[in-house]
């Protein structure tokens, strides 16, 4: 089995209200030495072993699929024999 | 700043629907050899320098607010210096 960790996350220069909200919220918790917070989606993708052309596969899923290229951005790694 | 990285997930014994929905797409759009997809959350917490006891105030965080420890596990890194 192949295992694609795929990380989806807003572009820096869109708004990100989410991480606002839980940053607000962590330092009402008491942390105040928090400076930042990003929120993103977080995507495993489980692919047959003897999968050709895996890289390029996934990077036409999270074009069209997983993220929206328009605000945000992806990254992924690819673990071999998960 | 330290940054600290976390990732949601969905238990293995709760049914990830959205994952579910994601794998069908994926294969509608012609990808066949995908076994499995799983959903989760991302963060990125960005922290001042000198956090002392971040690892486990990151734990509380993540069991009090990023997380619902009914239904998901996290896990987290932290990067120095990063």
């Amino acid at each position: 089995m192949k295992l694609v960790k795929v990380y989806v996350t807003l572009k820096n220069s869109v708004l990100d209200a989410q991480g606002e909200a839980i940053k607000s919220a962590i330092n009402t918790m008491g942390y105040r030495k928090l400076n930042d917070v990003h929120m993103g989606k977080y995507f495993e993708l489980n692919f047959a072993d003897d999968y050709q052309g895996l890289e390029e596969d996934v990077d036409k899923i999270c074009d069209d699929l997983l993220a929206n290229p328009n605000i945000e951005t992806y990254r992924f790694e690819i673990m071999e024999d998960a």
